[in-house]
């Protein structure tokens, strides 16, 4: 039996540790500026801003299970945190959801006022890229591809078609497709894309990449699911933020739309689906198996 | 001698042709959803609201004096112009500079609300490098280095580095070197880039490189000082907008700085310094140094 919690520690100190590293001047030099040294100042405000980093861990784990070093795919991992990273400062913009915290502590705007949180959403978006196409020990063949799949996960068909499809759902019934739709778009295609992008660094083939895709979808769905679920049944103690949320804006949620049974015996069948796509993976799935587990049955 | 006119709108019009056709439902095949057609809706507004496209001539004849054919260069010019579009978007937006019109027509955020037109910017920023990276007839090597380039022209050390200075610089003397500084990052980067991936689609080596970087840093200048004198010597209707805006806004410019005599010295300077870099290209620079005459002595 392996170690759950030493592995995905270590998976999260890495990417903390690059985190800062690919935000500093340093990773920079010759192309210093005053209006850089701004604009690391408030990226960095968020993308140190903890998380629970489960796209990188995602990232490093499909590339180690796909027979490489994990340490090939940490630039991949950083590009995506970068794209999750910017997609929250921008939601959190009063013309998006207008919300003054986030994990904790003030959004990036209040803070460093609108134009630079902007500005700052803009600047690790295309970090982001950089980041994909600067990896060193891969190829370039592998770059590119990750890139273009990153790009293509993140964009219009992809993470923003889904933030288009979260507003025009706003205090409106939407049905149970449609939100599994939107859910799809919004979170999926990014947890995806960080599946995809290891499994890239180790030149996996078609067919692992597909099961990853399988595992991916069925945790992310189930992820959705177990936080409309905790909505209802938890304390803002025990989630770290207020409960309630989903009745209180008259949104449909899984919950609202299957009942609270049903939505967790199908939180529970996706994470057993997941865990079954893990199968081309042999022992080296169980990391992945636990932390499907783990998701499933988290408090907060 | 060569036909200025008609060699300058064939490229145009490719550029309009893909504008249309990177926008288009037609080009996500089996990636559609109600999120993806509004957003296809946003990002043409602007994309096809002309422009001069001088990036996406700058890129095509580029790759051309490289000895390559333009149309390879097509996709590559069609990002840049993405991301310049996608800059123009979030500059117009009311928490940077709250501009109603642009070329004309009303803003993005006008027409679509400003939570579209924000996630149309990322929208755009995020397809110019999966245009990039899924350019047809050129290496992966070479899509790669292009959307490296890129990522780094328009990013937190290039083109959002001089947006930052540039807000930075309102209501406050700028040096002359502090607005050479901005404009070189605000405009110069992506010109700059336009080049350079011209020259990576037709595998062009480092001295060419070079001297497409020299040509477009002369270029790019010139611009900016061309444009600063015409708002002071120009009238509304040549210029086909408001006139005076700079002295108005207490903004330094080239003209409050050296005068205006001395100003219009130094953008010859740069066009003569701009057409020695072509050297290198021999005949085929021809259209690149008439570009370089036309904009020093455009009206508007």
């Amino acid at each position: 039996m392996i170690d759950f919690n030493t592995i995905f520690s270590k998976y999260v100190a890495l990417a903390n540790e690059a985190a800062d590293k690919y935000v500093s001047e340093a990773a920079f030099g010759g192309r210093e500026s005053v209006g850089l040294t701004k604009m690391l100042e408030v990226m960095a405000y968020s993308l140190k801003n903890g998380g629970k980093r489960i796209r990188p861990v995602l990232a490093m784990e499909f590339c180690r299970v796909c027979g490489a070093n994990y340490e090939k795919a940490l630039p991949f991992a950083l590009g995506i945190e970068m794209i999750h990273t910017y997609s929250l400062i921008h939601d959190d913009l009063p013309c998006m959801d207008d919300d003054d915290m986030r994990r904790g502590k003030k959004s990036n705007h209040i803070v460093f006022g609108e134009a630079n949180a902007l500005l700052a959403g803009d600047g690790l978006l295309t970090l982001a890229f950089e980041t994909v196409l600067s990896a060193p020990d891969v190829s370039s063949e592998a770059k590119a591809k990750a890139g273009l799949e990153l790009a293509k996960a993140a964009g219009c068909s992809g993470m923003i078609a889904g933030q288009v499809m979260d507003l025009a759902n706003e205090n409106r019934e939407a049905s149970l497709d449609e939100i599994r739709e939107t859910d799809r778009l919004k979170t999926g295609e990014l947890i995806r894309a960080s599946a995809v992008l290891g499994c890239i660094a180790a030149d996996a083939d078609e067919a692992k990449i597909k099961a990853a895709e399988e595992y991916c979808e069925c945790i992310g769905l189930a992820f959705q699911i177990v936080d409309d679920i905790l909505d209802v049944t938890s304390d803002a103690e025990t989630l770290g933020k207020p409960v309630g949320s989903d009745s209180a804006n008259k949104k449909s949620t899984y919950v609202s739309l299957l009942g609270l049974e049903k939505s967790a015996e199908y939180a529970e069948e996706l994470t057993k689906r997941a865990k079954e796509a893990l199968k081309i993976f042999g022992n080296g799935g169980e990391f992945l198996a636990l932390l499907a587990d783990r998701l499933l049955n988290r408090k907060n």
